[in-house]
């Protein structure tokens, strides 16, 4: 099944997507592959550009999954999640799937056989959402939601692909706390900040990196109210900077979320937590040696964790918080469309 | 100061190591570099092979130092630290020393300017600590420890080296929990297993990877009794492996601590840990998507904490769990001499 053998699916270069399934795994009909944002943008800056790209991205998507039976990008390390439909489902998976049912994954496509059947012929490679024909196998450990039928599918999907975010963050933010979130205006920060602020944050600060974001969190389209109480414009790999300006929005945090896909922010997140705060890394592009070295030489005592995709519960909650949430339905609704 | 301008010292590519100081900073006069196990194992692997071995890792060495003005590892991304005498000190320095003192510092050789004046000439390549003369700027924000009269220096620098992986492991471990260590026979593993029993642990259990280190851990020289409950001999890359020899010893752990400086760890400390535990990864090979991945793959809820190297009063909490405890300090007396 693996290669090399022994090791987690996760950790191997390569997994076996042959359909036959073993008596505790599930086959699914896959007809959405939703990339991690990391790793899209890494395949986007390096294939899309020119006339040639969406035929470029597409061939090197393909190439990833047929080489390594999964859809784990080999440069960021990371994969994403699909839908489909169950197939078959074995005598003793202990998923409670049925035949028939529209399910997403929660598990990382990282360590999920996949195999794709058209080609990814219907993706014009400028989006993280690939429509597509295949097949995936789901292990007894695997994660699967069935997905809602009171909201459209790409909007549940983007919702779970980062429903890790704001449970972990309602989790660790207590009452009164100051909750800086980094990248607020995207999906895990948005969802994130409403999750600090339903967890009793006396004050949620948002970073963006451009007016235009800053504008579309104070404004979320057809909507009231802002998802935060203060907004800071400030680029999150610049430590100084980001530091200050969350400073005088009322900084520094209790808790500090880093929810962006750029590479950089650790030593930025770290100086905007006070001393005993705790900071939680969601971006697949955070450095673990940035990360525990900046710290040290910041003699920062903050407390880092390494943002965990799997709360029990996780995607449910975050689907409430998105019903209930109505600033970040608007900002889901947009970023779906576009 | 810095290359690029505005970065922090850790994430800058080259630090400037000329020795006129700012009046908020600190001239040392280095005599010992003490390398990273991580960043030492790498260039040992890849120079210290064959007749030359000792002037190609020499070599190496230096052409870091030189390119960079730190010692910062490109390949591991990981420092180490350093002793020396202060030289100067200026005016605005909050470190409260004084010209004369013989110190450690207690911050990443990643983002200490250094530069080198005797061609590392004393050092056979054969140990990680690097006798040598050169100088060191301190700035601010570092953070430097007289060296005690007590101890020999090599093992005050020893013990300073890993100090942060026993002090945040005290803060972790609850009274009656189970705790396991995955290298326990190592430096920062050793101490986090005494630190573990003195926190109040009901089991520690001690993975290592030979029955030579078992032997050692069980009877440290010198001493009468074990660091640990239970010994496990496991490979902390085999994952299943791992998780099941644990189990036999009486896991899960409520608290993991992962001290070995080899890659692919992130999966067996993950599943040797019971849900709702927690993993602190100290090893400066974690690889954060591993890690995080992971996790989510094995739908494992466990509380994930990237190492702090920074812990108030690390340093004194550690040399006084050396002095307290023999068995620690056989082992340290051991790795020291070697």
């Amino acid at each position: 099944m693996l290669d090399p053998p022994g090791v987690l699916p996760q950790a191997a270069w390569r997994l076996d997507p042959s359909p036959a399934i073993a008596p505790d795994e599930v086959l699914v009909r896959v007809d959405r592959l939703n990339l991690d944002a990391a790793s899209y943008r890494q395949l986007r800056e390096t294939y899309a550009g020119g006339p040639l790209g969406p035929n470029r991205i597409r061939a090197a998507v393909l190439d990833i999954i047929t080489t390594r039976g999964k859809m784990q990008n080999p440069v960021t390390g990371s994969g994403g999640m699909l839908t489909g439909t169950v197939e078959e489902v074995g005598p003793e998976s202990p998923l409670g799937l049925q035949p028939g049912q529209r399910i997403a994954t929660l598990v990382s496509l990282t360590l999920t056989p996949l195999a794709i059947a058209d080609g990814l012929a219907a993706w014009d490679g400028q989006s993280e959402q690939i429509p597509c024909d295949g097949h995936a196998i789901l292990f007894a450990r695997s994660i699967a939601a069935v997905l809602p039928d009171d909201l459209p599918v790409p909007l549940s999907l983007a919702v779970m692909d980062v429903c890790g975010a704001p449970a972990l963050t309602s989790r660790v933010v207590q009452k009164g706390n100051i909750a800086v979130i980094i990248g607020a205006a995207g999906k895990s920060g948005s969802l994130s900040a409403a999750a600090a602020r339903q967890a009793g944050a006396s004050k949620v600060i948002g970073v963006v990196p451009t007016a235009a974001e800053a504008e579309l969190l104070r404004h979320p389209p057809a909507t009231q109210s802002s998802l935060v109480d203060e907004i800071v414009i400030a680029d999150a790999r610049d430590p100084m900077g980001l530091a200050e300006k969350v400073q005088d929005a009322g900084g520094p945090a209790d808790v500090t979320v880093v929810c962006v896909d750029v590479a950089g922010c650790e030593g930025g997140a770290i100086l905007s937590t006070s001393q005993g705060g705790t900071v939680i890394f969601f971006s697949m592009a955070t450095s673990f040696s940035a990360a525990a070295l900046g710290a040290e030489g910041l003699a920062a005592d903050v407390t880092m964790l390494v943002g965990n995709g799997y709360v029990p519960g996780h995607a449910e909650f975050a689907l409430d918080l998105l019903r209930s949430t109505p600033a970040v339905r608007a900002l889901f609704e947009r970023r779906v469309e576009q």
